[in-house]
């Protein structure tokens, strides 16, 4: 069987081929980073009644007209109003009543006057020296949000301050597309559990501890299914497994032809499994083989950390977006940090080339230092804080080159 | 008791004297953004033997030299390296080893054809049409990381490949700072729980919910007090458990005079509770109390939700960031977008104005436009995608002025 080499382009395409997750109700104070799966529209106005928004005296504004420090106007004090309670006295002509920030404006009132501009005369009358308008310092009912507004649609991502309006409005359970389950196998006979001793010849699993994090950074549920040896039968098992519990897989290992062809082999026996790409023009991580079953996106990702961590970054994420429902999935969500290039970099064309740099401030100027060291290497991933690209079509970067640096996560910018 | 409405410089500078909160083991599969305690040494060479990065030969390089595809040299085919095995046979003068990538280079051998530059001329015998340097293709023991290299410093925050590393190290679990536990508290007598109706004069706990989700994005815990009244003594008893059970507290509500005289009451009612600030040189934010108990941060929030989020942004943010033991903790952690300015905004000066914004990208620049709702308003924190600082020697800035925007998270960049 033969598949052409895919683009980053043809392999966002393909990404698009996939739907989002389905659906589930949950409580709001959970909900923070979690993709709406229905518009939400105001029931009720926000606030349900004229507000004050400092301490002060309601008044009607008119009543103000032409006060002044020199020419205060006079007012009779008819009561006061308590927080979280309907008003008891109204505002006649001439008279007001002192409120609090927060409180109910007494019908008549339709201003209120701070309390700076105020002095009590006596217990009945206060002297106003300054003229407020109408609805000076009032927040009128629906003033922060209208019954009947679109707040929220489907596909935003809910932010603090979205649960705050939220629980505004009432709204404590809300309809999400549910976290993605993602299924993390790491092939390969060298690999060993971590709590063990390597000995010659083995290694520690590096990469099923790293996509693991990846995932839980992005929302996603990551199911780990441990270790399989390059086992044609135990690959399947696993795959099988996985394809059951999971809304997406990731099989990590396999940077050899042997073991690449094995999960190929694997993927092939598998009733309504489409093989999608096998190799993308992007370096690190050519050998990347993608593959669909229904709606769930397999990924037999290289087996160099650093090779994974790219395809991650770039192919993973917008997936792990679009199963999440996000409208806006495909719009790219790293942060950039515009740094000097400190050396030239060749590139070579016909693939986009990911260069990982270490960023450094001197004299409030960012510098971006290319890390060159081999993709097998985790130690360049931990020195970077993030990717160059360098598009196919772009034959290198020179030393003093101003470039848009994609930053990893968590990123904490130097002072 | 009198006390000086403090600078942001000023309130960072009483934010120091607090100390990162105690700690604890941990798995490194839960530890993706914690915060390590101790530095971390490698107490092994990674990898701990010779590995190949291609699918190839393992030879002796000098035998290569001269090579080229008009004169290939010849090797005799004398075995092949299994994975995760200590090869059995060893490379002679003139010898080759087929070995798969990730494979253990045998002794004799000190560099690795690709397959690619090889051809099978029959059962014993390749033909290499290219000359290797020594090591080439060759990962050396200890390439990643050298024994007693130093890998983290104290007080770094773990990513997704930092993670990988310590997999890789054998590390399975480390020394971390706890997450630092947030007591909030919303007061007022008007303030219901969510799942009620409002009367007329009452209003939905929006400010617990939104600080609690901040809390939650910053990686501290947070603990919900609920409501409570506007009594002292109720609020002290609230105040007194915070204190038992978290590491920092947070009043929110208390827009009123009253409410902040009695939340000032409290705070002075209680032994060893030491009084910082009341009142800051921000805007919106100025109502705000800072007390301190032991090591406890108190803050009394104002009530308006926008004034809270700034404080929350500004002040709050590094105080988790410096609980949670982050070497890094008063760099600002913040991303900023440039943009162009949309209208004039004016700003008093004697404070830090704190504007919210909207971003808006047309034909792929990005425009700032200015919030100006009241702070009391929750929609105009949904609708603002960051804030603006215009600091207290400025007196405005102007449309068309190229600006940074302080981001909300999360913040998905619009393509």
């Amino acid at each position: 069987m033969f598949f052409k080499v895919k683009t980053s382009e043809e392999v966002l395409e393909i990404l698009k081929g996939f739907d989002p997750v389905d659906t589930e109700t949950i409580f709001i104070g959970d909900a923070l980073k979690r993709v709406l799966s229905e518009e939400i529209i105001a029931e009720e106005d926000l606030p349900n009644f004229p507000r004050s928004t400092v301490d002060g005296y309601a008044v009607r504004a008119k009543d103000t007209f032409g006060a002044s420090e020199n020419l205060p106007a006079l007012f009779e004090l008819t009561g006061e109003v308590v927080m979280g309670r309907v008003p008891t006295d109204m505002v006649a002509p001439g008279g007001a009543v002192r409120i609090p920030t927060g409180g109910m404006v007494p019908d008549g009132a339709d201003a209120v006057v701070m309390l700076e501009y105020c002095h009590d005369l006596d217990e009945r009358t206060i002297e106003v020296n300054r003229t407020v308008s109408p609805l000076e310092n009032v927040i009128r009912p629906g003033d922060d949000l209208k019954r009947g507004a679109l707040i929220f649609e489907r596909g935003a991502i809910l932010r603090p301050q979205d649960i705050g309006l939220l629980a505004g409005l009432g709204i404590h359970h809300i309809a999400s597309y549910r976290r993605p389950r993602v299924a993390i196998v790491s092939t390969g006979d060298e690999v060993i559990p971590i709590d063990q001793r390597p000995e010659p010849g083995q290694i520690r699993d590096i990469n099923s501890y790293t996509l693991h994090a990846f995932c839980s950074q992005a929302g996603a549920i990551p199911v780990n299914l441990g270790l399989c040896k390059d086992s044609f039968s135990d690959l399947r098992e696993v795959v099988v497994t996985a394809l059951e519990t999971s809304d997406t897989l990731w099989i990590s290992g396999g940077s050899s032809v042997g073991a690449r062809d094995m999960t190929m082999s694997v993927l092939e026996s598998i009733d309504n499994m489409e093989l999608l790409a096998h190799g993308v023009a992007i370096s690190p991580g050519k050998p990347t083989i993608i593959a669909r079953f229904g709606n769930k996106a397999v990924f037999g990702l290289p087996g160099h950390v650093a090779s994974a961590m790219v395809v991650a970054e770039v192919f993973l994420n917008p997936l792990l977006s679009r199963l999440s429902g996000e409208a806006r999935a495909w719009e790219d969500n790293h942060f950039y940090q515009q740094a000097e290039l400190e050396r030239n970099v060749e590139s070579a064309s016909g693939r986009d080339d990911y260069i990982r740099v270490k960023l450094d401030r001197r004299d409030g100027r960012f510098f971006a230092e290319p890390i060159f060291g081999k993709s097998g290497l985790i130690s360049t991933l931990v020195e970077a804080n993030g990717l160059l690209k360098i598009d196919r079509n772009t034959e290198g970067l020179y030393k003093g080159q101003i470039v848009d640096v994609m930053l990893f996560k968590p990123f904490k910018a130097k002072a």
